[in-house]
């Protein structure tokens, strides 16, 4: 898939069909977070990763919207030092989610809203916490095709020149 | 350009040639920023686009590591409410980067230091922040190839099934 299309087109699905992730893809996946851009480069986002089914229940009590996460089969923390930025973050999941996109995984980012239940359920030791879990699989033949959640149109986005 | 070549060969540039972006670029780096995914898809970014010189070297003075700034011929700000996500700002940012690299354009995330400062050059209204200025333009043909900065390797990075 061409790169602007893959961007176009992502979406996040919340529902996975019981089908795993191969090698290779997993590591496109992580290779893409470890390509991620950083400020200073100083590179503080690091991932875990759960595939095993009792550990993503227990993490999917983290978090107020999470109930789907034990359903698919990669899901990734990523978890930042205190002083991290969200923003490093934040540019880290979208390329993971692209370079899963691009392989046909959809994904979606879960928050946990519970932090410290996060970082117990993952063993965090302190001074960390998880900027965000990413769960990844591919979306049941039924899904919809590939379009994107409604957008707010450019010209109300984009300020020329100045607000 | 494939999605994860894109993804894994994207690099950041401080010089650019003094050649202007095409619309369809523009187009296309504007679109990337705007089908970002964002927490509750609430679509809290807003872009302030500068091409004009004076406004960009005024901008240049609101961040310690700004001064190549104005020399990119493009450059967009990405504006958040005081209680916008930072971790959605990037997602956009990283979006936009990928879909410049795409057409050959490189780019650099530049800090805005003193906030108030960007907020005034760019004529922001209050509770609002500048989350990051996004410099575009097409690298010098003398500029490395396209490899990106080191990166820890993946060993390093990622946990398995836990910290």
């Amino acid at each position: 898939m061409d790169a602007y299309t893959c961007i176009r087109t992502k979406r996040d699905t919340r529902v996975y069909q019981d089908r795993p992730i191969p090698e290779q893809s997993l590591q496109r996946i992580l290779q893409a977070g470890r390509m991620a851009g950083s400020a200073k480069n100083l590179q503080l986002c690091r991932f875990v990763v759960l595939q095993d089914t009792p550990k993503k229940n227990e993490l999917a009590t983290c978090g107020q919207f999470a109930q789907h996460t034990p359903s698919a089969p990669l899901v990734v923390a990523i978890v930042l030092p205190q002083d991290g930025r969200e923003f490093d973050a934040g540019r880290c999941a979208q390329n993971m989610m692209l370079a899963a996109w691009a392989e046909g995984i959809t994904s979606c980012p879960v928050t946990m809203h519970d932090g410290d239940c996060a970082l117990r359920v993952l063993g965090i030791p302190q001074g960390h916490r998880v900027s965000i879990v990413l769960a990844f699989g591919y979306p049941p033949p039924s899904a919809p095709g590939p379009k994107g959640t409604p957008r707010i149109p450019l010209e109300e986005l984009v300020h020329w020149g100045g607000w």
